[in-house]
């Protein structure tokens, strides 16, 4: 099993909330923090795109919330309390399951988290990333432009390389256009 | 300590992030139960008042996220997954920790959740709840209405009985126009 692979089943089982059977560890579990680590790992380098982060996404549709703990395998790379926005070009396709228009705009917000006494508290912002459809101009990562911004600020890009950091995972959900999470009502 | 209390030192810390110090248990812990444990009771009775649950709050600011699990002393009554969102007219109060104007509608959407690997993944819901502002017509409870509804079912109100059921809770806020959520930027 390939580290995408791998990282495809963990994500699709966590964003769908299906049931989870305990990924077998292979050799290729190493990978898997190669394949995703750089989503968090601030790079010097400019963004290679254009792309900003949205001023206003928190009166956006919420889509879903998760919790990435220190258990799981995605916790170095992803680890924190996930909160999925939807803009409203793409809020109607989400609900309907259907391939998102040009200019929808998908975004994790990423906070810390500590526990306490058993309760999980939302604590300060790590990152913000996000996918914007063109699908003309982002042809080659399935019609999605990805970046994401350390604290959500916009002076510190994190994806230098959208292929390798975002889509080489992504692109195992093109039934799903390329989007792990899913409605729930 | 009375129940009321201990019951607003653990949402006070839960809801405000900050640094959690183990709780001494006293004999008024088995009353915390019954003092929140109301919240998602399912009363045969109809509702005392006539809100309604609100039908676009996805669409609201998202104030925050916090799960409760199986270890914290709040489980029974208000275990789950919570999004918090506050609807446009209480927003800036929420951002400038002001007294909120009449028709704030501040809402909890309280989700079942799986642990799968590590990660805590969203389920079905089991409840939202409302307080509305109303300064006049609940001046008896903090200027605040309170309902909830099972599985965000109107025809499923939770709450006959406010005062025991929302506010005797929510008075130790008094601070905070009787309000746990704060803001996270």
């Amino acid at each position: 099993m390939s580290s995408v692979r791998i990282c495809a089943s963990i994500i699709d089982r966590i964003r769908n909330g299906g049931r989870w059977t305990r990924i077998k560890r292979s050799a290729g579990l190493g990978l898997l923090s190669a394949a995703v680590a750089g989503f968090i790992t601030p790079f010097a380098a400019e963004s290679a795109d254009n792309l900003k982060p949205p001023a206003s996404f928190r009166n956006w549709y919420h889509v879903n919330t998760m919790v990435i703990d220190k258990g799981s395998p995605l916790f170095e790379a992803m680890g924190g309390m996930h909160d999925v926005y939807a803009n409203s070009t793409g809020e109607t396709a989400l609900k309907k399951g259907e391939p998102y228009p040009d200019e929808t705009v998908l975004l994790i917000d990423l906070h810390e988290f500590t526990v306490s006494d058993g309760s999980y508290v939302e604590g300060p912002r790590k990152l913000t990333a996000i996918m914007l459809k063109d699908k003309k101009k982002y042809a080659s990562t399935g019609g999605w432009g990805f970046q994401a911004w350390a604290g959500g600020d916009p002076t510190k890009p994190l994806v230098t390389d959208p292929t390798k950091q975002c889509f080489e995972c992504h692109q195992a959900r093109k039934d799903q256009d390329y989007v792990y999470s899913t409605y729930i009502p």
